[in-house]
């Protein structure tokens, strides 16, 4: 059933952020993502093939976009990364963990 | 860009359930849906075509499965609903709004 709760069961990796597949199906992909003061990638740019949706669900971050424009998550917000818009995570709360909701489409 | 918080913005309909399109794609179709203490449908089951998965982000709700089964969600709370699992929504907080996050694919 694929049930769980999104705020428990966070790995307790302190240095690098984790990916988990909650969902994969052939036309989605659902990930939990844990940051904790990371960026990335360290260099370029996320330049993806599919449409993604992400949610902020706790702490904080930043997206910078090619062109210089950013957006600053806190919980709650969300934005849409249509297929090949070169972003990146400038910024993650080190204070906490920041929990992304991602939906690949 | 289709950014938002999936906090504000509540309609203030105090009587019904309400159900807001985020994103639609051919493959994927994300909603908020805010309930006050609803159950739905009234009668009946939910038996849909596509897989749902959802999550409570606020509030509190009982799905109550056609085997007699059911799930109890608080936030952060997430479960899968394949296609045609007949379900029901039969019961949500009325003391609060109850905000869930659902991904139809």
């Amino acid at each position: 059933m694929h049930s769980g709760n999104i705020f428990t069961s966070i790995p307790d990796s302190q240095d690098r952020e984790t990916f988990e597949q909650i969902i994969q199906d052939k036309n989605v992909r659902i990930e939990r993502i844990v940051s904790r003061g990371q960026t990335s990638p360290e260099s370029g740019w996320y330049d993806q093939d599919q449409g993604e949706w992400i949610i902020l669900l706790k702490g904080g971050a930043v997206i910078t976009f090619e062109d210089g424009s950013e957006v600053k998550l806190s919980a709650g917000d969300y934005t849409n990364l249509p297929a090949h818009t070169r972003h990146r995570v400038s910024w993650t709360d080190p204070g906490t963990e920041t929990i992304w909701l991602a939906v690949h489409y």
